[in-house]
């Protein structure tokens, strides 16, 4: 088994792109990460695409041929749609496909085209994710849904808003020199405890805003890479993918994150490393208490001590485990299905030491990944390297 | 390299269920195709799931944790789209994690819940599998688009709506004693022909019905099948996937379907046969027009001749080459992103000599499933064998 190279990366800027479709912003991160990579897209074998909500924000269904169409490819392409994980389990998939000799050069990415709809008609198509028989008919969105999980994590553990709010103290100040983020501004713990409430606890802050964008990765065999000479240092070493159930009614506890535990286990046996090995992560911060639980289900911190880790300076960039160094999803933005791949674009850029937060981890090796879907029903963990 | 084995099969009666959604469809076909492989449902380690248009018929995306959650495991699970070719997409990753030992036991499969819709808004919904800037915009469905298939067809190599309408009446025909079918009626030509025109010159029966239902097959290792004492003679031995132009206007020709050719030529050569072997076949008739075009491309037929092949008998239960012996989606219906695995499934039971129409083909050993989305944008083919 060969290990899938990273061989390059492309981001569109992330924001607001009203005028912009899917295919649009695809073509240019998908060019962006051919040319990153110096592969001739003709040597393209398929593209494994991400993409959420086309159905509801573009009338446009069957992405996949469009997203190989957009990059003049002519390869099978086939769109993944794990809710906000659809970019993740499109790279997962991808990987596999490398490292097991199925095809030697695959580009994984995604797109989402989200801020046409408007704010209230985005937030009933994203609801979409949950479970619409006995979630959403309720009522429930995600900002409620969220703020269910950071009642009962307060309930059980303890914690503040003022804890909540150094989370997305840190990522707005992480991606202050992202050019890709959707906010280069600084934000304060004051600043975020003064916005108006979202569904409380989470307020304004708290929640990652609603982005237009596209990611890509292009992963190529060890024999591919070599044959052309590629400098391609990083590899997808492991790759991990959990379930749980879709409402949360039907879980045991709103305070664990089982199918991201579930997949952190898998990636990090797959990939031969532990917890302890790992440098920096990109985890899903779609609201401030996912990053607290997506570091916990990581193993980064014990169950119940992740809601200090960023008031405590942990998970900082000059912290012992810098998390989400490219501002997050909560500064960078979180075009849904777009946001598995960025992360994985954004760690090899900082593992390849050319990632504007790059300085933070200069001996950086190892790298994970966390991409959840809705509640976390769904997630997918990669773990990356530096092989070479 | 393991062959993935075709442990079990399962499927609901395709037809109109307008009270039961995706989830109740799939724990319906899911949880036969287990009790047919005898396998135990806690041993499953993922789910590959496809569905089309859950966004707009049910209001609900992210349907892979609850297609896990419908089968009671507890196990990842990634939903697919590939418009219509949705399962034939899942289907294809499943086999190659299978086998190349990313799992030992997978369940592939789909559901589609359409008629709750009715039929002038499920043609609105199909339509989202087309481009919608350069085709939908300007009025066209999926009728329109076949349509123009065949009239370029038509003036390019000759045949007639006689023609076609004999492939309608030789699946109805073939639907008569399956249980699943929507339709177990026979029909004949002067009742095709006499039918409403849909888009000229298609008319009714030229097209398949909307339909609601479910399909699964449960895929495993030789290891596994070995270890666990299965009756699982059938495996999936090629797989291939082709993509084109997403909108008829940029292809260089109607009347060719390069992506099912392509797939077509990488599922035969990844199992090692030729047209020549094949046995039987279920190819995506969701008009009669995409059956001829199906046939010549799979290699059965000269490129022109396939218009003849339903009203010459090559094609019919006696013929050299049944095609569609389930009734296809024409005659047992077409339930978008259930049907690639259901074509595997009925492929399955006709190998294994349990199929209501395994007596036309009693030394049956290989047999070639084709699944195609939109108007073959996107093709999944795939080749199975008696192995045991």
């Amino acid at each position: 088994m060969s290990n899938a190279r990273v061989a390059g990366v492309g981001l569109t800027h992330f924001g607001v792109h009203p005028e912009r479709t899917s295919r649009d912003l695809f073509a240019e991160a998908g060019l962006a990460a051919l040319d990153d990579a110096g592969v001739d897209p003709a040597d393209v074998e398929g593209v494994f695409y991400g993409n959420f909500m086309g159905e509801l924000a573009e009338s446009q269904g069957h992405q996949g041929p469009l997203a190989a169409e957009a990059l003049g490819v002519d390869a099978p392409a086939t769109r993944f749609e794990s809710a906000c994980a659809s970019a993740g389990a499109a790279a997962r998939e991808a990987v596999k496909n490398v490292r097991n000799g199925e095809a030697d050069v695959l580009v994984a990415g995604g797109a989402e085209r989200m801020n046409n709809l408007g704010t209230a008609s985005t937030t009933e198509a994203l609801a979409i994710a949950a479970d619409e028989l006995y979630e959403v008919r309720a009522g429930m969105t995600f900002p409620g849904a969220y703020a269910l999980m950071a009642d009962a994590y307060f309930h059980e553990f303890g914690g503040s808003r003022e804890d909540l709010a150094a989370v997305a103290v840190k990522n707005h100040a992480n991606a202050l020199e992202n050019e890709y983020a959707q906010f280069q501004r600084e934000i304060t713990v004051d600043e975020a405890l003064d916005a108006p409430l979202i569904a409380e606890p989470l307020g304004l802050f708290d929640s990652c805003p609603i982005t237009d964008g596209a990611s890509a990765i292009v992963l190529v065999s060890e024999a591919y890479a070599d044959e052309h000479d590629l400098d391609a240092p990083v590899a997808i070493t492991g790759t991990g993918q959990g379930g749980d159930k879709m409402a949360l009614q039907d879980r045991e506890s709103l305070v664990y994150t089982p199918a991201a535990e579930a997949a952190a286990r898998e990636a990090y046996a797959d990939a031969g490393v532990t917890a302890a090995a790992v440098d920096v992560a990109e985890v899903h911060d779609c609201f401030t208490i996912a990053e607290v639980l997506a570091i916990e289900s990581l193993g980064f911190v014990e169950v119940g001590e992740g809601i200090t880790a960023a008031s405590d300076g942990l998970t900082s960039r000059d912290g012992a485990l810098p998390v989400n160094l490219s501002g997050g999803l909560k500064a960078k933005g979180h075009p849904v299905g777009a946001t598995g791949t960025s992360q994985l674009a954004e760690l090899t850029r900082i593992l390849r030491g050319d990632h504007h937060n790059s300085p933070a981890v200069p001996d950086a090796e190892v790298a994970v990944a966390h991409n959840a879907g809705g509640t976390v029903a769904s997630a997918v963990v990669h773990v990356l390297e530096v092989v070479e």
